[in-house]
């Protein structure tokens, strides 16, 4: 099918929320001025969605697959692989990834520090010191990322991701075994065997490495080893473009959302100013969303700020990126044509009054000039259970967004 | 459970809309005057239907096999057995089946014409000169269609349906040999590797019969050779009547939803003046339901005209043919009981400004004497989003009316 039109999917990072006490118990989208999201719930179509299903809690990982169009359940079993992605490393599909911390440790391997004091340098040299180790035939490919953090991609043959945790979370205590969850499970027995000695073999690296020597003479804690946690195994999916048949960007600010989409192999695009804070600078996110749709036909963008104000219970921060994202919806607006689709939603709601994801439903508006209208004159958790779409789920948003643009193949004759 | 109860399904194919310039921006539901199907409305319960799920875009047969009950990703492979059950083949579980069109290849097996010259004589003797070929365990049974289009179902132990084209969809190319798409999968071997020496088969046995002698005396493109696509395979599905506990029959014109209805052996009714286009004589259909209801409990009718419309971006003619429908459920509406149902919906919508099928939810109104009655007023998109009923699927479809007439059987205790 021929079509010229083009879509932006706008994602406010756990934007939906509850009734906020300070805000006069109106939620934030409620109590934010927001012409321009109005505007388009005016214009469009909107309703409620469930990321998953109603009432489960999503992650901000799960709940962009899901809106990506890849069912959570069949290909998500931990945050490992896409962490991995999100700092640029190789991931392949099998290969098994953890997040990673740099830890002090003391000589009978027992936890003094589960960040290593928050280590901020030095942990590029630690981790090439460490990168590219080789036990048996499987490959151990390590990163540092933010601080104290890291990602590690175990990659070679017949590997399983279900093994229990090195990390003993807790200070004070031995790091423990990994052990295959299912005794039977071979795979799964194969990584735990070979990550135990991979991650006594970082210790044996890291211990004496010139930055640790350098950290001991500070009286500073040792990063003299790294425990992984979040495992999982990299799914084999379709890539984005081919699944849903369009040329794809993205504009995105955090490493787990910037991992899923390099790992579905959208285009990632750099914009300078973008913190993934309440300082994020969200008109140059909205320039950079118009000039990726000069040589693309889909971008998605995740604006995080909302999220980090929901975990902080700041309902007065969470307004004001709010009023941030809608004059971006405006430049946006300004530049959509007869034929475009503009779809704003959140991943997940973050509510202030429980400063994490909840399980609530989110606000969605789908325009389109050439799309269906409803009543819905506003764009808050409470209008939009009025709204013509109903209650759909995450996985649904893109064959909406793809028969808008007219490039989906029809199922049957 | 004892019950005296009768329904009417009626689909008014490819109803569904988006707004429409000429109409005001209306959609032609709301621009209809509508006062049996607002009727409906006022007296029973509607909302938001979804063919498949949300945002995808139904065919017209695998929007009915959802509507009917049947999961069309469970027994959809492809269209070929639903068009051969329609034009009155024999159609077993397990056969494969295809669209074919009678063509016009050179001897090196280029195709000179897709069609055969639009052919309209003599079809029906060249049918008969290949039907019923056999090769090794494998029966070739072939039946002419209106022009140049055929259908084939090859039955016999062991075929599979994941082959690829013989038609090259493209006139000076020469025919391709049939693959299985997975050269591990057996029965589609079998399958690809019998069907090209049937095509074979089809140009020996063409290239000299009488017709086509005829059709060179007058200058016409032979029809020399039969060019099978759209093969699928014969799901294993249960029967209409046993998988809903009704007696059924179906008022429907065109030949694809005459096959699903054959194939899951419905009592098919002819009417005369049923034509399937614009100029169809609907209120003839009404009265061939009434008279299907004497001996049938449930009876299925299909209304192609809204989908011809539809796909004429004619936004007047959609209006129009609604108007009839409307008068066709006022007479139905007129010769129901206390205990009976009736539920209008339509299998995708065809939106003018798509001019094919789109990915939209439909309208859908259940009235039913002794069913649930909400506020809605009027039967049209926008109207019905603030439905009783939300946002259901096809697959729930058959499961309201059933329990609605009380022959439902209890599931649990």
């Amino acid at each position: 099918m021929e079509s010229n039109a083009r879509a932006i999917l706008l994602i406010g990072d756990g934007m939906a929320d509850r009734p906020v006490a300070s805000l006069g118990n109106r939620t934030p989208l409620e109590a934010a001025d927001t012409p321009n999201l109005n505007r388009l719930a005016r214009e469009g179509e909107s309703g409620m969605m469930d990321p998953i299903s109603p009432g489960i809690r999503a992650g901000s990982d799960t709940g962009h697959l899901a809106i990506l169009g890849y069912d959570p359940y069949q290909v998500y079993t931990g945050r490992g692989p896409f962490e991995a992605a999100g700092i640029g490393m190789e991931v392949s599909r099998g290969d098994v990834s953890f997040r990673c911390n740099f830890s002090t440790v003391d000589a009978d391997m027992a936890v003094i520090d589960r960040r290593a004091g928050r280590i901020t340098e030095g942990t590029d040299q630690l981790a090439q010191a460490i990168n590219g180790l080789q036990i048996e035939d499987v490959t151990f490919f390590f990163k540092e990322s933010v601080a104290h953090r890291g990602a590690l991609v175990m990659h070679g043959p017949g590997l399983g991701a279900k093994v229990s945790d090195i990390d003993p979370h807790r200070e004070g205590e031995r790091i423990l075994e990994a052990t295959p969850l299912d005794p039977q499970d071979g795979a799964s027995r194969k990584t735990a065997h070979l990550l135990n000695q991979w991650v006594r073999r970082t210790y044996e690296i890291l211990k004496d490495h010139p930055v640790n020597l350098q950290r001991y003479a500070k009286g500073l804690p040792p990063a003299n080893i790294v425990l992984p946690r979040g495992v999982g195994v990299a799914p084999d999916i379709d890539e984005f473009d081919k699944l849903h048949d369009v040329v794809s960007a993205c504009v995105v600010e955090t490493g787990l959302i910037r991992g899923i989409a390099r790992y579905v192999n959208m285009d990632l695009i750099d914009v300078p100013g973008a913190t993934g804070g309440l300082d994020s600078d969200i008109m140059a996110m909205g320039q950079a969303i118009l000039t990726a749709l000069e040589d693309h036909n889909f971008v998605l963008c995740n604006v995080k700020g909302p999220d980090v104000a929901g975990h902080d219970g700041d309902g007065e921060a969470k307004v004001e990126i709010i009023h941030r994202l809608d004059e971006m919806v405006g430049l946006l607006y300004e530049n959509l044509g007869e034929e475009d689709v503009l779809v704003v939603t959140a991943d997940h709601a973050t509510p202030c009054v429980v400063k994490d994801h909840s399980g609530d439903s989110v606000p969605i508006v789908f325009w389109c000039p050439t799309g269906r209208v409803d009543d819905v004159t506003e764009f808050h958790e409470r209008a939009v259970t009025r709204g013509g779409l109903g209650r759909i789920r995450g996985v649904n948003v893109m064959p909406m967004i793809t028969q808008l643009m007219g490039v989906q193949e029809k199922f049957g004759a």
